[in-house]
C-alpha cells in the first residue's frame, strides 16, 4: 500500500511522470509533488536510480518546472529519477499567507518557520530532508524504483537557496548541488529579510543558518564542496540586488572552499526559457556526482 | 522600420526568442507570434536560416509550445528558425465567439472562415499563407535572418490539421510536414462538425477541401509527399474518435501516395509531454527536408 495518491500517470521520454499527493503530518497538509522514473528504472523487476530533487522558485507548483525546465529529457538519457516538490504547505487559513507572491503560500522558502503562525505548519525542511525522503524511498509503490543513498538537490531562485541552503546544513545528504538564479544571499536582500523576518522572527542570527553565503563562510578551509550555479547577466532580479551571486563567489574565496562553480550567462533572464537552456548541463552535473558519468 | 512590434526578448538556448505583434488587415485585428532565430542566424551580418512554422492545437496562443515543446533546443542545434503563429484572431466581438474552447477564439481550425459573422475576420489560411509570410520574409527588421524559400510545417492537434491541410492545399509552399496527434478527418469528428459548421456553412463538400484524409484521396497515385505525424496510443482524444488517425493511414494506401509515415507511440497521451518528447525528431525531420542534415 502506497502512502501516496497518483492523480496523474503521463508517459515522458520514455519514461512515467507521477502527480502525486500524501497527508504530511510535518505540514499538516496534504503535499503535492511529481516524480519522474527514467526507463532505466522502469524495468522487471524495478531497478533503483539515483534521484534528483528540484525546488521551485517563488509562485510556483511542482508543474512549473516539469512542464518547462525540461529534466525530463536528459534524466531519461542518464538514468536518474527527478522529484518535484511543491514550494510550501497550502490551504491553511492563516491570515495574509495568499496575499504576497513572496510570502506565505508558494513562498515558503524552505526552513522550519520558528514564528506563530507559520511555525505550525511552514516545517519545509523537516519535510524535504526527513518525511518526504523517509516516506517516498520506503514506500511500497514508489520505493523500488528509486535509490535513497544517492540523491541530488538542485533549485531554480527560491528554490536555489533551498538547494544551497539543505545542501550546506545537511553534509552528506546529497552529492551534489546546483542552482539556476538562486538567491545566495537573502539576509541582505529585500525577499530574504521579508520572508525571514515572517517566518523566523526579528533575531538577524537566526536566519544566517539559512543564508548560503553564511554558511559557506563557516566551512572549514580546503571544504570540498560540488556545486554549480548559472546566474543569467539579464535577469531583472540579479540586477535589482535579490541574488547576490557575487557574494556567494566572495565567500567561497574568503572561506577557501572548493569545489563551486559560478557561470554568469550572457543575456539570459530569470526564466524557464534560461533553465531550461542549462538544464541538460545541471542534470549531467547531478548525474556525475551520482556515479552515472 | 519592423511590421512587428517587439513585446519581448528572450534569450533561449543560444539564440533569441521574440514575442510580437503586427496589425493585420487579412484577421482586422493585432496578430501576436512568437519567433525563434537560432545562433547560426544570428551572425554579424545576418544569416537566412530554413523556418519552421508551428501551428498551436485549441486553446493554445503562441506562448503554449514556445514553453512546453522543446523545438528551440534542436533548432539551435540545427540552425532552423521556428516560428509559433497564434490559434485565431482576438478581441473581436463576435457573439458566441469566446464561449465554447473548440469553436472561435484560440480554434480558428486554420481555414477562410465563408460564412458570417466569421467570414470577416477569420481568414486565417490566408493570414498564415499569404499575409504572414510576405510581411515576416521581407520584414526590415527579421527579414534578413529568415530564408522564406525554405519553409517546412507542422502542429498540433487542430495544428496538425492545419499543418496537414496547408500542406496539402498549397503544394511546393512546405517543403515537409509534420504532425503531433492531428485531426486528420475532421468531417466526421465532432470538433470538426461544428468548427466546419460555423465556419464553412453547412454543405460537406466545402468542408472536404480542408480534411486531410479527404486531399490525400485526390492526389495522383504515386504522388511523393513528405509526412511525419506521431500518435499516443493513450490519447483521450484519438480513443474518442477526435483523431481518427487511421483515416490518413487509409487514404494514403487508397491513393496509392507515398513518403507519409504514421507512428503510433505506446501509452502517450495528448499533452505537451508526448510532443515535447518527440519535437527533437518532428525539428530534425524537417531540418532534413531543408537540406540541413
Amino acid at each position: 500500500m502506497s502512502s501516496f495518491e497518483t492523480k496523474a500517470t503521463i508517459r515522458s521520454f520514455g519514461g512515467k511522470l507521477f502527480k502525486l499527493t500524501h497527508p504530511s503530518p510535518t505540514t499538516t497538509t496534504p503535499m503535492a509533488l511529481n516524480l519522474y522514473l527514467p526507463p532505466a528504472a522502469l524495468t522487471t523487476p524495478p531497478s533503483r536510480v539515483p534521484v534528483l530533487i528540484y525546488l521551485s522558485g517563488l509562485t510556483c507548483t511542482p508543474d512549473n518546472c516539469t512542464e518547462k525546465g525540461f529534466f525530463q529529457s536528459p534524466a531519461s538519457r542518464l538514468g536518474l529519477a527527478v522529484l518535484y516538490p511543491d514550494t510550501s504547505p497550502r490551504g491553511l487559513d492563516i491570515p495574509g499567507s495568499k496575499d504576497a507572491y513572496d510570502f506565505g503560500e508558494a513562498a515558503s522558502f524552505y526552513l522550519d518557520a520558528t514564528v506563530p503562525p507559520y511555525s505550525a505548519a511552514y516545517k519545509m525542511e523537516t519535510y524535504l530532508t526527513s518525511e518526504l525522503p523517509s516516506l517516498l524511498f520506503s514506500d511500497a509503490e514508489f520505493g523500488p524504483y528509486l535509490d535513497g543513498d544517492r540523491v541530488s538537490i538542485t533549485g531554480h531562485s527560491m528554490g536555489g537557496h533551498g538547494a544551497l541552503t539543505l545542501y550546506l546544513r545537511h553534509p552528506g545528504m546529497y552529492q551534489s548541488c546546483s542552482a539556476f538564479a538562486p538567491i545566495v544571499n537573502p539576509t541582505e536582500c529585500a525577499w530574504g529579510v521579508k520572508a525571514f523576518r515572517g517566518y523566523l522572527g526579528k533575531e538577524r542570527e537566526a536566519w544566517k543558518e539559512h543564508d548560503a553565503a553564511e554558511l559557506v563562510r563557516r566551512l572549514e578551509r580546503g571544504k570540498e564542496l560540488r556545486v554549480l550555479v548559472d546566474q543569467g547577466k539579464g535577469d531583472q532580479f540579479y540586477k535589482e540586488g535579490q541574488l547576490r551571486t557575487e557574494e556567494l563567489e566572495f565567500a567561497v574565496a574568503v572561506a577557501g572552499v572548493k569545489g563551486v562553480e559560478v557561470r554568469y550567462q550572457e543575456g539570459y533572464d530569470h526564466s524557464y526559457f534560461f533553465m531550461a537552456t542549462f538544464s541538460e548541463e545541471h542534470v549531467e552535473f547531478a548525474a556525475k556526482a551520482l556515479g552515472l558519468l
